[in-house]
């Protein structure tokens, strides 16, 4: 494990959680203090302030990289050296150039390569992909995720040099790679308007910005971002498609519901802004965001010798697309997303998907009205011309 | 009266609605055989295919403009010339251009008019407005307003002609003056980023559309409308301040769920997409979609010598914001919003609301920790640096 | 209008709603202060300390009775003297015996009588019936309803003397009454089963129960009641038939949610138990509880000669129906309902509505299994014995 | 393991998770063919339709038994007669008879003994148990769960002999301890009402019950269950307090919704009734029913020589519950619970938990009115008398 902050003590709850073959046997963080502390809380037997020597820790098979953005580069770089399978937390750079240097370095050096992509492994959204791939809402037109919260824990997040971005890198990261899934992996993601501003926080990286992405066959994916949302961790994500939609709320309402007048002794409600009123509890944050599958999909497939879900190349196709929505902001135009590798279809064209109704016209929308009997809008293939007809129930 | 068609019944249902003083005293529409039916379904002494003549008909105090939006104009010319209270469903014109004309001719004839925006008299927008007039949310920093369904009921809406566009002019009137309404009609929209395209249906129009608007004070409004969506009328606000959020569904999810196997002899869902499964009703859609506040205030500001809540002003300035709309869909830049005539406040800046932690600091975050402790993010005024300090529980 | 207090006034918002015909034109409170208040409020022109002086006030076509329980009696004999129609607040009296003279007086007078039960006439609740009356959910087996807050507004609730009971007699006369709607209303209720006890207040009458109420047709009906509620207004009805299920939700979830961090100068958030964090205020109050529906009801009967939904009848009924429940709190049995009165279908039975499968079986269950074959439980009608067939798809 | 149904293989996926430890290593089935299917799905070595030969084998360390409840007592017996470590599906036994014996002989033997009660392991209920413990309610009034569906999967539960009872048994089981679990294990259920009938379902068990467990320091638990729900499987759970509630929603409303028109190619939903309309999957069925976490609680305990949350003693507890329900049913009254074995306390009180307001008065409710006032309704300890008092704000 490198890093022993808030994401890394997310990761080494879940690898190490109940049950699991898996254990942390060495932690790596620049203070000695929180190595140690880590450790302890962990288990692990070995600690360092000497990133090299615990990603050259014998016992350890695979590397965790749980730092903040600026160390990415040179972890990983350690890694290729000594020929470690290595995981990396989201996002995989600052942006798309260090991001493609790591995985050229990883391929090159034939190791393999994930990318710790936890929202894109929540039981809903594996569910909900499967109903998109198996066809339940038709053709993909739409999808959106949004990720608002009141801004980050760690003080290095805030820092623009470190971080290499605000609300966009940190959380448009998440939404980016959640609308390619829905949308499809292999189609093209070719240009990107966004809005950014930094409205509320005193800092030089966005705190809000919200983001389209267009995709070679004319789907469109959004992203809703901020560290200024008041309400707790907003996490939803919606897909609308030719036959039907899907809408998932990961954490502020999911079946949980609490009432408390704070009158209870020593109460504490975690993640919420407020410890009274109404709270909406998560029953199990570290199934629930992903970390769980995510790990055990991570760890399958060095076993199985298999490409995990998500790997530096998706790391790396999110850089692209979040480099040019940073270019949009500035340049307020359509930025293209530059991709000089992919891996995926080239032309797909937009469907043209008009329903025939029959030889003269085509179905423009079907309706039962209050009568029951049904009523059609048909447009006329030759002379374009809309016309209502109604069937008698 | 002016119209029978969809929109009309739901007026007159309103109007007309129990116990209300208001009566429908004739009824104008293009084909007799509509006209006919609307007078007797709810008993309307007079009706007539000449305009003028439901215009000027010397009972009607009022002129209610319920037809399709090509003859908005016509009509309310009508009105101008017989000097008569007049109130049209929205758009108010097929453009800004057509809009600016409507509003001088009313305001040069003195008559009452009123803009027939319903979803702005929705209860739960009027009560939101009221909790952010109120100051619950703080300053707001982002509005957004979704309406998308499965297309609409009338042939005409799919004839660009008549219409004048597709779902940007047909809903994205709604949701730009919702957000207007939480962000302040004072407050200019400068600027219109839009996306736009005709994914599914065989027409000339836009069926799908998301638009960002930017407010001279740096909030945002956005507009997500389509006519492709699968599942029902979904009909979502969501407003983001400094201080809170508020989430408003006015449709799909009201507190009324109920399945059905289907099998019920007779039964017939409304306004659902299929009649078995789960279904969401709503308990009383004249009131929840607005209609019945609408009326009240336009029949007591015509009593009372008062404006409206809604008039034909914002009618004008909606259509400014979506013919921006259109011209970025086309031009893919920002496009600015041009309003020859403005009512509201000039050159207000962007609140620069750095909150002060103490002299050498600003706050940047403040959150209890999981051991009850507080910690902040803090930002020194000097140097920009990032610290972070724990205080203990 | 006979009372000026929280009921009165909500009853006098209603009545006095936006665009109504009708107006209230004398009120009565045994406190001239809480009458000049109110009349002042709504523009009443009369007022009046003298319960007869109100009643037989000329202008006044309709008496609305909103006062104590205790004084229900009298204002209906002096409304049965006076021969004035006369509309009343639930519950219709104390117990059954003051509920029957009641109704006997006035059926005897031959006087329009309406029971204001409002709840029955929520939107929600209109619609839900509507459905389950067109066979949606099939035959009813179990209809609970659930009526719980932190206690009533006014001093005189928590005074036996004058309330007559608790929390079964203020909120559970709501709650047999909506079960009894979905069931049916000429359906007999036969036997009661109550819990109740005193479990927070400092009281002698019940703080929460819970009823369950057997119909002849074997059907059930379910209160749950408290005054002990922590969280807001909690009012939630749940249908079950052999075809559907409907929830209703009328109050603390109705598609709008609102957080607030409390910063907002001068925000006091109606009816809620905080005014900060997460609040779920309602649209319109009025509408959505059933006020205007039920007066529109009320008025329009009187006009028309009709029979109300809600009458004397119907309110003798429910307290005989809480008298059994109150009985059954003491015995711990299961108490009849006593009807001297009873106007609907007697010896009802319960259906036996076994489901043929074909000659041999009944069917128990059918259902799709994951390998998308149709699974059958069957029962043999001769021999009793269950099996299981499985149709592959 | 010892069995290979329905809930063999929810266990199996469950102990055989991703990266767990553990490892099924013989089953046994009363039929060889399900026996063989069951070895062959999940990698397991050894099968045999001779109960002893898997409760022997001898890389088994722990028996899990997820047999018919007809077949529970056998099967316990052959483990105590191995002194082998076993675990049990629920119900623990039949009745409190059955339950007592196993509970006795597995004590008696010293071997370790789990019940796998896996709905008081659901990370929302567990969340929720330590709030409450933590105080974030205050004093527990009433703990309500409810589950109910359209009917079990396998044949053997319409079989009254094979399961010795119909949804009470079943669903009940399951009630009865989480509302213990709220109320608290140490307080002893003192007396039952229930009722139950036989609605739908061609047998001659209850297929719909509701019950209310008395505790000895006045707080109640409800069931709610059925056999004859339309709508998917219902599973909530209701918890009140002085100074709280929490509203738990464990399958039909999750935050997962999708809508389908159908049209999707071999699109089959799981677990739902239509595989059209309105959906309502859940993401992880293993996790958010408690599987995981009942396993991993059960193994820990066994590697630490600790005892796990729920034991036969648990088991035992319910059953008791469940006759005093039964013979509720038949006899219509408050039967009380048998307990020759208890372990809680005894002679619990029920707190009377007056709020003083000052020397002369309880507080009975406090309040903020419509205009910003503090009202409080308040009685006097010497005269009862109920008293209002407005502090203005």
């Amino acid at each position: 494990m490198l890093g022993s902050g808030f994401i890394a003590r997310f990761y080494a709850d879940s690898i190490q959680g109940a049950r699991t073959q898996d254990k942390i046997v060495s932690v790596y963080s620049r203070r000695e203090e929180s190595a140690r502390k880590f450790a302890q809380d962990y288990g692990v037997s070995h600690f360092t302030t000497a990133m090299e020597e615990a990603v050259n820790y014998t016992d350890a098979e695979v590397v965790c990289i749980a730092l903040p953005n600026n160390l990415h580069e040179a972890a990983v770089m350690a890694c290729v050296k000594a020929k470690k399978a290595v995981i990396i937390t989201k996002p995989l750079g600052r942006n798309a150039e260090e991001a493609l240097r790591m995985m050229k370095a990883v391929e090159e050096a034939g190791i393999f390569n994930g990318y710790l992509e936890d929202l894109c492994y929540t039981p809903k959204f594996l569910k909900a992909l499967e109903s998109v791939q198996g066809g339940a809402l038709g053709r993909i037109l739409w999808a959106k995720s949004r990720e608002t919260h009141p801004g980050p824990h760690s003080e290095w997040f805030w820092d623009l040099e470190q971080a290499g971005g605000g609300a966009i890198l940190d959380l448009g990261c998440h939404c980016v790679e959640i609308a390619r899934g829905y949308i499809g992996k292999d189609i093209k993601p070719v240009e990107v308007m966004c809005w950014a501003d930094t409205q509320v926080k005193p800092i030089p990286a966005e705190d809000h910005a919200i983001g389209l992405v267009k995709y070679e066959n004319g789907a469109i994916g959004q992203f809703e971002v901020s560290w200024t949302f008041r309400g707790g961790l907003d996490l939803r994500d919606e897909v609308m498609g030719t036959e039907g939609t899907i809408w998932i709320n990961n954490f502020l309402r999911t079946g949980f519901e609490m009432f408390t007048s704070g009158k209870g002794a020593d109460y504490v409600a975690e993640k919420a802004e407020s410890n009274s009123g109404w709270l909406f509890p998560v029953g199990d944050e570290l199934n629930d965001l992903g970390y769980n599958h995510m790990f055990a999909d991570m760890f399958n497939s060095i076993e199985q010798g298999k490409t995990p879900r998500e790997t530096f190349y998706d790391g790396y196709v999110v850089n692209a697309v979040l480099d040019a929505a940073y270019r949009s902001a500035k340049s307020k135009l359509w930025e293209p997303v530059k991709l000089p590798v992919w891996r995926g279809q080239e032309g797909v064209k937009k469907e043209t998907a008009f329903t025939d109704y029959d030889d003269q016209y085509y179905l423009v929308k079907e309706e039962i009205t209050h009568y029951g009997a049904t009523k059609l809008i048909l447009k006329d293939k030759q002379s374009g011309k809309i016309v209502e007809k109604v069937k008698e129930a």
